[in-house]
């Protein structure tokens, strides 16, 4: 990995931001947040401006510059990448550690007198835009929304914004259609006394719409913008899309049901100027209502008294609970995806002993076998293959120069997961191939407590996932261990592998009560530098539970696995489990035998299903 | 219980709002707040004015009086209370309930347009302020600072502030003399560029100099503030209260050793002059430190660009932990209150069949026998002596017209506490004098899994109290039970006995992290309305652990019971706990019976002595 050479880039990107092109006068840092304008996770190539300009690329880090400095923001996560991919024009600025200032702490300790701080407003969230102007202020600076992006001034090569074939899902696959769905919306908005409703956020305008894309890898997304009114839908989106005679259809562009569920579509990039005519004709009570995490750009263009900014749409919440069609479409998807697991793990087991299998070719596999079931369209994240040392690396992606063969003697993690029409994955496995050391062992049997802890516990209605992540460290934490990520986020269906508003982690305090149909993962690990990695990953579906008693009639939940992979038995120090732990593992893995082997058995691949049946005899 | 008589007195705070002595303009509402100027928990009888203006002695609770309306906002604890101690001239507003306006909205609600909406600026907290004021203004209203109470205005026999004598505090109590305290406050100060600290809060004024009074019951702290620089200290207190040579010695007012340890003294109403003279006399740079939650007044006296606003003082945070002197204190004040409270059981138990016990006489008795103990000083709290259906309500104290008898047939719960020279106490046990129903003694082994699960907790350095309260749940979760009150509350030494900055609770994020030296209460619940209480609470001090690992050097901590009074093992279904729950009883019970049974030897009580040998008898 050698660094991206930024000499002549940031002199580009200086004489921009003296340019007067751009600006009444000009600024003297100049800001390179890591989003697109939907604020996305995962952004498409023509939106890696932070990437161009630094040469870092991992998911996380803002790039600044000024006349004299060069500094990138990243996480624990990516130290070593970030000081391999930047030259020495950048200063790496390592977050999380004590002696790092804040980008803004940092701004303020360099900066001249009465410095113009510049940001494109489309690409930084409006919560975002309203602290780092604060802090600007305070110290007499001031931050200023440069509308012309300087990076894509100086990207002379940059992509072109990505306008992928439109999928239209139909009811078998959404359970709901798009104008109940907007129906709904106008409900919730009613209640809440709004008029209008502006959606960003790439995958809600996916669900909203029964509609999927292929603009961002791993995520069934497309760019687009949408406007609710109680009376009217506008659609933003490059118009070529909106060809297709099904997709039409679909919409009912040519033919609306009725006049309140006929879409207006227009341009992608009208949405501002659309937005500012609707706001110019609002009445005194109107209010509009957008998630605080839109872009400062479209939410600046709401006036303050008619803005109600809220930190999860309504969409994002109804989209987290899951319909009845839409569980029965993640079972579907899970089972397929077991099935590919378990061709993998017999077939790893096989070929390992040669010595040819590596982190790399090992994906490759585990993604044929995946792309051998029915529906898949595409995996729905980078797999994490690692062997060894690399598996303690928690965010680590197989590349040639890091690329280790799988043996007998390490322990492989692989966290993989894909895209099927009727629902997403995401799971992780830890295996030994040869004989793991007790350490291995013991830390592995920690895990597995945790993950149970979790997927096996009993709360109320309305309790907030963060209140049930110490349940997945409690064994760990005993033991003097812990891991220093979140418990599980929430999972799409046939969508964003990662979405809000729940989770379970101890980082938030403000998510969204778990509720029965909703979709999380539960993958606690522990990660030993230098040696090995341990997470075990299922995807969990929140189900109501019916214990002895009914406090208050509020009800109880607990979770179901959608994920149906055995769990290495080989990795397990059974003494170390409870009767009541060892009975939860043999009931997951009948449950796999008694699902997953029936689809081996139909697809007939029994070389897997011997591995399955193996795999899940009953432990004591 | 009658209501108060309110017509006439409302009719003199209505004039009161307006008529101009007060102010330019009259106002449309007036609000009244429960606290007092420091934001105290307790407060004097002087400082009751929601309780003279309504009649509801609740502890928390907020009036509001407009020109045609009179309301009342207070939290489930106390709605019946409330609805009885009011009269018709006023709406009990039940907070946490979904058709329950917040007063913000019922002002908005209500009012005419252009309201004034005013409040004593020293009753109400900074934050609190800010808050009401923003949503005011945002509807077209305005939050006006009242400098005159309205409420003393029309409150004619209102008891003077007390001004009771002071109590210096030793090395051989204290551990740190006030002239270190001071210095490692300006150490801190230095460290954050701060030249001025305002200290408000009553307790951390006591901590500061190491003195302790008696104006607020059950808390021993005096009405004072203080200004800390660098070189100076002011102490604004009735200076009546400094004619005693010992504290005149202690505070070294006549003769301080050095200059920077002088301490200048001022009438208690001065601060406000004095803080406005320091703030005149600023240099850009100075920065002042000032609690989020000290009165609006005396935070608005420093201008916002030298303001520093903290959620948790230095004082707050270096009291929280107890250093070596003050531990052992608090380790003796529980050994003395065990073996009041052994002696209290051990009563019980052969004058209950008599039937003349009842709720008050049981606290009454609970006292006597505190009273006896070295360096008694009074209680903690008001004591909470339950029985049958009342101990349902959470925060219950018995009054001549609730007070039940103590039977063979109900299960009985006692809260209490006092104050020792050398430490504070809060314990309470749930006990049944006959036998209990299985019902209940299921509810009461799930109560304690949950206090053994955080009590034996092992957790990492830098965790924060409200990661446990889930295991303080879990047990009751899983069989559909909860109880609706946090787990745990810091405990001060011959201090408040609710304290901050840490805790147990789910209901909060923004607490310290807990380390080695503080002291909290483990005190899960249940309660079943109009049968039973269950409460279990230990004081518990978070010590270092020394688990197997020591996963990034972070360290482990767990908790060690100061408290040492028996469980009664009659109320537990021991077939419901594990080895490990039975090991931590047994090792409890071991401990109890060796310390307080040596002190029961010592003091010459048998019967107690007995009773607690029975009652720490192993269970298998």
């Amino acid at each position: 990995m050698s660094p991206k050479i930024t000499g002549e880039l940031l002199r580009q990107l200086r004489q921009a931001m003296r340019n007067c092109k751009y600006f009444s006068e000009p600024i003297q840092a100049y800001i390179v947040p890591s989003g697109d304008a939907h604020q996305s996770e995962y952004i498409a190539p023509c939106d890696c401006r932070r990437e161009f300009i630094c040469g870092f690329n991992g998911s996380a880090g803002t790039a600044i510059v000024t006349e004299q400095h060069a500094a990138m923001w990243t996480d624990g996560r990516y130290f070593l990448q970030a000081s391999q991919q930047m030259d020495n024009n950048w200063t790496l600025m390592k977050m999380g550690l004590k002696e790092t200032p804040s980008q803004e702490d940092w701004l303020i300790s360099i900066l001249p007198e009465n410095s113009r701080v510049g940001v494109d407003p489309w690409i930084i969230a409006a919560d975002q835009w309203k602290n780092m102007s604060k802090a600007l202020t305070s110290a007499g600076h001031s931050l200023v929304a440069v509308q012309d992006n300087l990076i894509d001034a100086v990207w002379t090569d940059r992509p072109e914004r990505p306008s992928t074939q439109l999928r239209t899902l139909g009811l078998e696959y959404t359970g709901i259609s798009w104008q109940d769905k907007i129906t709904a919306l106008r409900t919730k908005m009613t209640e809440r006394k709004l008029t209008w409703f502006v959606a960003t956020a790439l995958d809600e305008i996916a669900w909203l719409f029964n509609l999927r894309g292929a603009d961002i890898e791993y995520n069934p997304v497309f760019f687009a913008y949408t406007i609710v009114g109680m009376n009217t839908i506008r659609l933003f989106v490059d118009l070529k899309r909106l060809s297709d005679p099904v997709l039409r259809d679909h919409l009912q562009l040519d033919s609306p049901s009725k006049p309140e569920l006929s879409i207006q579509t227009f341009p992608y990039e009208l949405v501002y100027t659309e937005l500012q005519a609707i706001c110019a004709a609002l009445s005194p009570k109107d209010k509009v209502w957008i998630c605080d995490k839109a872009s400062c750009a479209l939410t600046q263009v709401i006036p303050k008294t008619h803005r109600s900014p809220i930190p999860y749409t309504p969409l994002c919440l109804a989209k987290a609970v899951k319909n009845p069609t839409e569980i029965q479409g993640m079972k579907m998807a899970h089972i397929k995806d077991a099935v590919a697991l378990c061709e993998l793990f017999a077939w790893l087991e096989k070929e390992i002993p040669k010595g040819t299998i590596t982190e790399i070719s090992a994906a490759d596999k585990a993604e044929e076998f995946r792309s051998q079931q029915k529906e898949f369209v595409g995996l729905s994240f980078p797999t994490i293959s690692s062997v060894g040392p690399n598996g303690a690396i928690i965010h680590y992606r197989p590349l040639p120069e890091t690329n280790r063969n799988l043996t007998m003697n390490e322990v492989y993690l692989i966290d993989s997961g894909a895209q099927y029409v009727d629902g997403t994955t995401d799971v992780t496995r830890t295996m030994h191939f040869g004989t793991p050391s007790a350490f291995e062992k013991e830390c592995f049997t920690y895990v597995l407590k945790g993950h149970i802890a979790v997927s096996a516990a009993i709360f109320p209605n309305g309790t907030k996932g963060h209140l049930l992540d110490s349940f997945a460290r409690a064994a760990l934490w005993e033991s003097g261990l812990d891991y220093l990520h979140g418990t599980g986020h929430g999972v799409g269906c046939f969508l964003n592998v990662h979405e809000g508003p729940c989770g379970i982690s101890y980082k938030t305090f403000a998510d969204e009560p778990l509720e029965a149909g909703m979709i999380v993962s539960d993958e606690p690990g522990y990660y030993e530098d230098g040696s090995f990695g341990i997470r075990i990953e299922n995807v969990v579906l929140v189900v109501p539970a019916k214990p002895k008693y009914n406090y208050r009639n509020r009800g109880s939940l607990t979770f179901e696995p959608l994920t149906l992979v055995p769990i290495q038995v080989k990795m397990m120090n059974t003494e170390l489990l409870t009767q009541k732990e060892r009975d939860w593992v043999n009931e997951y893995h009948r449950k796999c035998r008694e699902v997953v082997g029936a689809e081996l058995e139909r697809q007939g691949r029994k070389e897997a299903l011997e591995w399955l049946i193996r795999e899940t005899q009953p432990i004591i």
